[in-house]
């Protein structure tokens, strides 16, 4: 990637207060740096500030390992979170997936087609099913069969591969597997789960038997952030479709695998692209 | 109505068996009424079947007064749930409120309208805040203000009231008091009320105040039968829309309204045409 | 209004440059303007920039009357075409409409909802059938029957009436009366259309009669303001509902009006929050 | 497949006339028939009846061979239009593509999942750059290119090779060649399309580059039947997505992927389950 493309994201939270567009928007204006794209929002009730800036480094005067370094007082005065983030410096994703095939290959079909701008070295399972799967795109494919006794010491050979692999982005494709609060936390608002229910209706276990049995109307599909509690980290995106009394819970399941499959790709999209903020257990989305 | 226009519709649910189909179209067929509309449903997991008929009276050679005798030995044959209405017997709907006007407004317009098949003799409420829009629409507007003490004596003037003016239909228009068990025994799958969230996500007090800080990406609305359990009464029928991080709690309670009067009034309208059969905790909605 | 809620909104589009964002959140800031919201949107393809920003007028030195002078240069600089509006000075909204009730109903009902930042000091019609739907919002009603020979003049007469009220919004209400081109002309982006389709799908006469015929699953409506070719100004926002060979013409006419109220209202609502900016055929819509 | 699970479903069209439903179920009842699955429906404008039945053959007293041979008399009697097929007589489908693989993936990857009820024998394009996916899942792929020239006799070979398979559905997976007359003929009601559009807005070539154009802020995707005319023929489903100023050209096509693959693959499944009567331009759908 030549400097002709070189562009840079910051994504930012702080409390608000006055002149924050001003002040930063000025910092890469007089280095040169051309806004491509700027997304705020502000939050009165919570008075925070959440700011998404794209700017083009062409002309920009600082070179792009000293981005964080001139960027810091600024953040250091307005009590930020922040993170900044070139083009050139790929995503990597891992993808966990146990027995069910439909989100993996819409994550595979998507990456192979440019869709998700991201690396994926590899592929863990908790079982070897879905080998082929991975053999047809060619990415690694790694199992770790887990059982009561074996977690803790699976888990930490599957943390050493991400660890190696320089992962940053977890995919969980429909991974029947609960990670240990140490992965989630090292991994925090880095791992991205599909839910197929529209939660917190059904949350837990067999969310289609639960809304099949319950009567309802339409079902959905949530991606989220995973953190220690089950099913209740931040959502980034949701869908719903129609069902009737005319869906068997085979259809329910047939209906959801294609909510889940384009929620999840929709919130790994978002993910990648440095459009989710998380506050609490809520989630600013720039789309 | 001349007999011309007359029709008549068979709601029924029974243990499966063959023939169920044959035997009521032959019913039909020979005594000279035509099929206008014929709907089935067999849930194959619980062997129960479900039907919904509507045929021309003009030469049917049964009279409309004899007609659920005539059909009495079939029913009793099948063990079936049923009931016939012809459509000169047109329902009564009564209307419950409390101070916020979406629903009830939504309801009186598209009456006049001529969108519902139904007189509405009455609209009751525990308040008197919304008078001037049941005289704008010349309704009689009855107000029961309930209080701890006085809640078992109010709900039976209501119930009076109800049963003298032949109420077979009641709508739950925002109304923000729980009815009674006896209540809703009396008037069992004939209340109607809107649930303004995505049910059973969200059931008891303040759902957007519970949505807003869960951090969903879409918010709901659910028409359902009252039951003993609160929120809990079989869907009618659900419907959502899409929010962000840019909608206030009171942007969730606008875009919200929306949906409350669309789905309450489309509650009402399948159920005011018979097209609702309630089994279990669900429903078969013919549409 | 206290100087303590008021607020301004800048809305411009200019060719793109480098420091947009940064001098004209400079100029508010330098001015002690807080920044309530700011979207901006840059179209690569025809090298635009859009903006709106709304900022608190509490702090900020220019007085409100100043403030077109002293954004002037500034926007001579950019070559932009903006507008300045103080939430003080509320837009002033006439309804046109003919015989159909449902979108007049829709927005006098939001309208003493207090959802519309809107005065209606007026509604033209060319029927008198609606007026007691103005009586009841208590909102003057004026007929102005047209045939073929009277046209020009009684158009006359309706935009003496515009201006003598000050109107810079017209809100065609299913208003069944093509206006002038020099109407159109004088209020260029002024007044938002509701066409019972979704365009450009069935343009012109009858839309849900061509939908019923052409067979179509799925009917719409679009908002748009209105140009000198029919049905062809920039769209605002268009929603869909489905349907199916059960339902009848008559039936596409019902739920269609559900469509219309709730596209007609919401573009309405962008277009009085100052949220659209129109780029040649199309809209750029902050929401 | 034993007679355990042999089911027969008649498909029907004919003039509207008293007794239609209760003569068919009688002639189900009467040989041993138990309905599975009933749906009807009048049109009352056409004066037309369309049915669509299942029954279970267990203990049905005419053998699958003689069973058109049975319900002839009757279909002769009423003037009907008519097929019944048994579950046992899997349908045929050959795919026809060109370059784009989202469409011909989603396909395969349904049927490998067991959704469609049909074989696939063979995969046909007028070019080679597919052929990994059809080699991926082992389904044979048949090149013939096409120029001004050759259209003739290569489909004369085309037709050749599906005649030979005896495929009874073609599916158009975003295959960029129009079929010529005598091949659309042949193939009547049998061979579906997906357009990438919501027609019938923006027919033709490029759809999403006249949707962007006009600026739109929905887009759709319609399956139809072909037919002579193009992009004309029955609808079978249609589905949609919102867009807005931030979506570029890139935006619409990378969005209206996803839809284009499931309104095929809904279209696709409709006409396989014997779901879809088509009458003049319209269709039927039983769901």
């Amino acid at each position: 990637m030549s400097s002709e493309n070189l562009t840079a994201i910051l994504l930012m939270l702080c409390p608000d207060r006055k002149g924050l567009v001003s002040r930063i928007s000025n910092f890469l204006f007089e280095r040169g740096g051309n806004i491509i794209d700027l997304d705020e929002h502000v939050d009165r009730h919570e008075q925070m500030f959440f700011l998404r800036v794209a700017w083009d480094m062409k002309d920009f005067s600082i070179s792009p390992d000293d981005l964080d370094g001139a960027f810091f007082p600024l953040a250091k005065e307005f009590g930020a979170q922040w993170s900044i983030r070139l083009n050139r410096e790929q995503r990597r994703m891992a993808i966990f997936v146990s027995k069910l095939d439909h989100c993996l290959q819409e994550i595979l079909w998507r990456h192979e087609l440019g869709e998700f701008d991201a690396a994926i070295p590899l592929i863990i399972s908790n079982h070897a099913e879905l080998r082929y799967l991975a053999d047809r795109y060619r990415i690694p494919f790694h199992v770790y069969e887990i059982d009561r006794q074996n977690l803790e010491e699976q888990e930490k050979r599957e943390m050493d591969l991400l660890a190696k692999e320089r992962i940053d982005t977890v995919a969980l494709a429909r991974y029947m597997q609960i990670l240990s609060p140490k992965f989630v936390a090292d991994y925090a608002n880095k791992i991205v789960n599909i839910h197929h229910s529209f939660l917190p209706a059904f949350a837990g276990a067999n969310p289609y038997k639960q809304a099949f049995e319950r009567g309802v109307k339409i079902i959905g599909a949530t991606s989220h952030y995973v953190t220690g509690v089950l099913d209740d980290g931040p959502i980034i995106s949701q869908d719903i479709i129609r069902v009737s009394h005319k869906d068997s819970l085979e259809d329910f399941v047939r209906k959801g695998r294609d909510l889940e499959r384009l929620v999840l790709a929709r919130g790994l999209r978002l993910h990648l692209e440095d459009r989710i903020l998380v506050h609490g257990r809520k989630t600013v989305v720039f789309e």
